[in-house]
């Protein structure tokens, strides 16, 4: 089974490994946590730190939080907000306390964005996006970065404690802007444990990864205030339609947004790089490439929830008996019903909006 | 009168002047403003930023602010918060609208002193002692940094549009902490403008200025606010009893704190450098060297008022009528009656601290 929900390939689990072993992650597999989901079983998810930590709170029901950030510059969120919702959407059905917060102050130091319009994106879309995405907005608190002064106030305590080598060591490079964001987003990171220490899970990409160990080597060098360093959990790229790099809005062409209308979906997907041969006849014999195939990828990552049923894809794809077209069709057809769901439900949720557990300051 | 009024001498007025030069300060003069006060007048006051904006204001009514900070850190204060309140005094006569922050979030940064320590120390102390010195209560807006969100979202907008090497080049070096301290101040110097642009002035020690500078650059380089850049007004520092730094807590003996007891006082001005001769003789043939006496030097930055009450003083001293002995002696009763109705003042001010203008966040 591993090979198939792995299609991905030596070459990609090459980088991941090195990625685990040059940061010294956890690697992660579906038996970290009971009942994994999709993207879990699938090694979608690759690693983590401290992640025994979160097994034990799961299994012993004890309390934890799972933690993630609304970056709202964005008109619209893209796949990898998609899996980190999946993961807070995951511990939130084994009891996580569950936090969002709207990360408008760094929005605003980052790429300029006022608070007011940082503020108005979040509520008249991304926090309802997150909500059409699976989470359950009765067990979820809400905040907003520039409303949190206790969250602030740490930042600016965090601040002393960091030496901008440091910094520089961790992150590459330092400049004002981005030191500001980095100390507010250990705030962050760590604020559901402000009252009471508590375990806690930041799902992210593997991009994120430097707040997290910049967090970790903060919290644990304070001696005044005792906080349990924050696990996280890793998950892979969803790569580019074209696969040649991380799907990205710099390519509009190979990459989905949530939403996308039907038509530019179809679009996308039929002239996404496949496994198909050079012909039908070859392919037919040789069967299709899945490990170079991105519109497998996108079933296998995203739309496909029944490990049978992509199994099945699997199988008949890689025998030659369903062609590069047939998968792409396939696809096209579970990612424009994909989209009608969301939008079904966003529109639902956007009506829930001033219902929310907003955390009054 | 030039001459007895700045007995400090060409070697101090000379480094002063390669200030003035190198960092494009224009010089102040008496005629800068109307009815310039002591250390106005005796060129203690020696330069400044933008100071015909505010003499503009001052004579044709026309709205401005003055502002200052408070740190909380030490248990007492110096004497060049004194030149800093006087000042701030001056422009509060001349009609500015007075602005006294307490800088919590910064102390918290720069010195690890805690937002409850902080804002306990302020009330109980620095903000008693502001008005002890002379700030009209009644007419001085109070707030404390830490709670004032518009200020810590400006920092942020801020942090974006300074880069590490401008920084470094304005500071020297750059850290963390000294990056979130520096960005706030910008937003507190600029905070009375928020509202509606208005010129400022900003009474500080010339170490200062690099707050000043990075203002400045940073408030014209914006688009879309509009304010004007802050004016500055820099005083020389007292110097330490012995002569050889600024006065400062690192050499006790040779710092006179506000308050300080009568005992400890009279010891250390007994202690000072004077400008007596190696003999008594000496010194009635000579007269003192009053440029090298830092017992006059406190007498003509803070204990005379009257001009022709210290031509007097120096006429006697520099023509050896009056020795050091007395001149210390002379300035012992003024610090001590200095002290005294400083701490008569101050008990009165701690009651009248629930009454002040907080500003409401």
């Amino acid at each position: 089974m591993t090979k198939i929900i792995d299609p991905y390939g030596s070459e990609l689990v090459k980088d991941y490994g090195n990625i685990i072993k040059n940061f010294g992650l956890e690697i992660f597999d579906s038996s970290t946590f009971p009942k994994p989901n999709r993207i879990m079983r699938r090694k979608v998810v690759f690693a983590g730190r401290d992640l025994k930590r979160i097994t034990k709170c799961i299994k012993e029901k004890k309390p934890f939080y799972a933690l993630s950030g609304i970056m709202p510059t964005n008109e619209t969120i893209h796949l990898g907000n998609k899996q980190v919702v999946e993961n807070l959407k995951y511990f939130q059905e084994q009891g996580a306390i569950t936090f969002i917060l709207v990360a408008d102050l760094e929005a605003q130091a980052a790429r300029g964005l006022s608070l007011e319009e940082g503020k108005k994106r979040a509520l008249e879309f991304h926090i309802p996006a997150y909500i059409a995405l699976g989470l359950d907005p009765k067990k979820t608190i809400f905040y907003f970065q520039s409303e949190n002064k206790e969250v602030i106030h740490f930042a600016y305590e965090t601040a002393k404690k960091i030496t901008l080598n440091e910094f520089k060591a961790i992150y590459g490079s330092a400049d004002p802007g981005r030191i500001i964001s980095a100390v507010t987003q250990i705030g962050d990171i760590v604020y559901p444990q402000f009252k009471e220490p508590m375990p806690g899970i930041i799902p992210v990409g593997i991009d994120q990864d430097p707040h997290i160990r910049l967090t970790r080597d903060v919290v644990n060098r304070m001696k005044d205030k005792k906080f349990f360093s924050p696990s996280s959990l890793y998950h892979k790229y969803t790569p580019s339609l074209d696969g040649k790099i991380k799907m990205s809005k710099s390519k509009p062409l190979s990459c989905i947004n949530i939403p996308e209308d039907e038509k530019s979906v179809r679009k996308k997907i039929m002239r996404a790089k496949s496994g198909g041969r050079a012909t039908l006849e070859e392919h037919k014999k040789l069967g299709a490439e899945v490990d170079k195939c991105m519109v497998f990828e996108l079933l296998k990552q995203h739309l496909v929830e029944d490990d049978k049923e992509l199994e099945q894809i699997f199988k008949e794809y890689s025998s030659g008996k369903m062609s590069a077209g047939e998968i792409k069709q396939l696809a096209c057809e579970k990612m424009v019903s994909f989209m009608k769901d969301f939008n079904k439900k966003l529109e639902k949720a956007k009506k829930q909006v001033d219902k929310l557990n907003f955390v009054k300051f």
